[in-house]
């Protein structure tokens, strides 16, 4: 059996389904954030009920707190955190670049002198060596370690330790940095192929930039490299025009029989966009993190499908937030409790509207695959972002 | 038909109905908090599937934020919170002068210099006035506006305001204090008669500390006040056979036929002694506040049935918090995994310990009700207080 399937295709955009070690997953797939073992709030039967297949841990958080050792002796993430259904773990590399970013652009422009603030100790070929935010510790992660973390926490998918470059850096930069993330990458295949369990797939993450050369060549030595799948990750660019680009700049050089994830995409467009150029899975913080700070999904492109219930518009309405969606939120309460919910920092407020929005991407990605099994995926990503219906049914 | 009816009798215990405008709550009962307008973390439908037939809401909290007038043109605080169930509201006593004892106590004293840290600007006769917490805006709250607060929240049951003497104050102090919550009964009861709606049931409650007189003597007067049911507050002693000797006393003096609450106790063995003496209702922050702390509730009188998931030992149990507790907790998760996420300050974690915690009590309550029909709650109390079996299934 493949371990993807590729059911039907719309244009680049395909439908089909994963074959995981801990199950399967439907695509296009929004994946949630389950950052620290836990997708905020929510209980892992909620989360499969609303017909997610697979969440995202965080291999860089779990290795601080409380650690991949004590995890893989408590049975892997999966165990641990009580889903037994498919995990992606990203790389590490994200997190562990974003605590310094300016020592590590003057460290590969040649110049040591690190940014005082910074948590990072020293950037080199091996890795990165930094300080604990949890107690201040030194620690390490290159891409062997990356490999390690997630062989131990157990993921049905791995992501090659890679540098996430950011929009300010140049294309000298760029371009250097990819060239070491290639080669973090052929030091992850060795690992993984010597060490982790067969059944774990390893995703290589093309880098790049905003830059199409580049992105070109990244996409060509990750697809050269042997790897199960196909991320794309980085800068994207600031418009949503230029990342739709540099999506279809790394996609175009793939091997189409590949799983492809997008890194770090969850605005509504960007999504229909991305599976439109041939993305399988995605995720974000975005939907559950806005729900944090009382933002709900709503049918709304005008206002990038955002309600902002922290607003003092909904002080006293007593509708609910979309008198169309199922879930607890909308079901039980109005928005005028819910935004007195957020305004309290009630824990019962980010629950609800994590739900909701949860609720709303599911239902989001549930339409998109029946949109390309039925042909139609350009008409129905027209009516969403024109702001006319979006169900299909 | 009888507002509150006793179907059963053991010692001085008693089992039965409290008929409600929102529905009936079978007493004796446990009443968790709903401090600001909800259950911390924990949906209405999920309270009430528990077992809980009543809630309570804070007059304090929801007349700062959001206020009362918007709750009552929201419908009320059944329909802003979806609790459809009976609500007890409490006077807002407590909260109003646990913001500035140092000034209550001088100002009875005869000495006018308040504490400078207190929001408290001035306490006389009339009520208190003080500083919101939430804008520093000046507030009143007397007897007259604790009642017109209520009366728009429009719960089940009203408590008449008073001031809870707290532990430290002396014996003339708390007659005094004493004296004037009988006078602001008085007024509590002749605005609820002239302007509270006809189904809102109003208790008064008896204050006098540790002082076997003056508990009889403010008995006296809330019983011969005409209210509907007896609440008993203030200062209930430092150490638990003092608790339950101040809880005797109180009830003395009471009308049989009125129901009686306890106000802010939730030690299980507190609980049995309460409920033992003739308590029909009593409402604490415990359960719910220890889960938020990561501590949850467990069959262990030796550690005050509780057991505390941050600490070490935990750390890699793959048991669960109780094998025969039904809750998301027990079910699907280990002390290890609730360990971790209790010291990540995990929304996740503080919500199973409240399911957990709330599953508990609610247990508790249904065995001593089953108990007292059974004409067994001293053997009951004896087997959960020595460690024994706790259930009676």
């Amino acid at each position: 059996m493949e371990r993807f399937q590729i059911d039907a295709r719309d244009g680049d955009a395909r439908a089909g389904v994963l074959h995981l070690r801990h199950g399967t997953v439907e695509t296009p797939a929004f994946v949630p954030l389950a950052t620290s073992a836990t997708v905020k709030s929510m209980l892992p039967s909620e989360v499969a009920e609303l017909g997610y297949d697979m969440v995202l841990g965080n291999t860089f958080h779990l290795f601080i707190q409380p650690g991949h050792d004590l995890i893989e002796r408590m049975g892997g993430l999966h165990d641990f955190m009580a889903w037994p259904h498919p995990i992606i773990t990203d790389s590490g590399g994200f997190q562990v670049f974003s605590m310094g970013y300016g020592s590590v652009a003057e460290e590969i422009k040649g110049n040591r002198s690190g940014d005082r603030r910074s948590r990072v100790i020293h950037i080199g070929e091996e890795g990165v060596r930094f300080r604990s935010y949890l107690d201040g510790g030194e620690r390490f992660m290159g891409p062997e370690t990356s490999m390690e973390v997630q062989a131990a926490l157990g993921s049905d998918i791995a992501l090659a330790f890679d540098e996430c470059t950011p929009f300010h850096v140049d294309r000298d930069y760029t371009a250097r940095s990819a060239e070491r993330t290639h080669r973090w990458l052929d030091r992850c295949v060795e690992w993984h192929d010597a060490h982790a369990p067969a059944w774990q797939q390893l995703y290589g993450i093309i880098q790049g930039g905003v830059y199409e050369d580049l992105r070109a060549e990244s996409a060509e030595r990750i697809s050269q490299s042997g790897v199960d799948g196909i991320a794309v990750g980085g800068s994207l660019g600031q418009e949503k025009e230029q990342m739709r680009e540099v999506v279809r700049w790394s996609l175009r050089p793939t091997p189409p029989e590949k799983p492809r994830h997008l890194l770090g995409i969850g605005d509504v467009d960007d999504i229909l966009a991305s599976v439109a150029a041939g993305i399988d899975t995605l995720d974000c913080a975005t939907p559950t993190r806005l729900a944090r700070h009382g933002m709900a999904l709503v049918h709304d492109p005008a206002h990038r499908w955002r309600l902002d219930l922290a607003k003092a518009p909904w002080k006293e309405s007593d509708e609910p937030i979309d008198p169309y969606c199922p879930c607890p939120a909308c079901r039980d309460f109005t928005r005028g409790y819910i935004h007195y919910l957020i305004r309290a920092n009630e824990l019962t407020g980010k629950r609800l509207l994590t739900h909701h929005n949860l609720t709303f991407m599911a239902r989001l990605m549930r339409e998109i695959r029946e949109a390309i099994r039925a042909g139609r995926l350009a008409d129905y990503a027209e009516a969403v972002t024109s702001g006319g219906p979006a169900r299909t049914g």
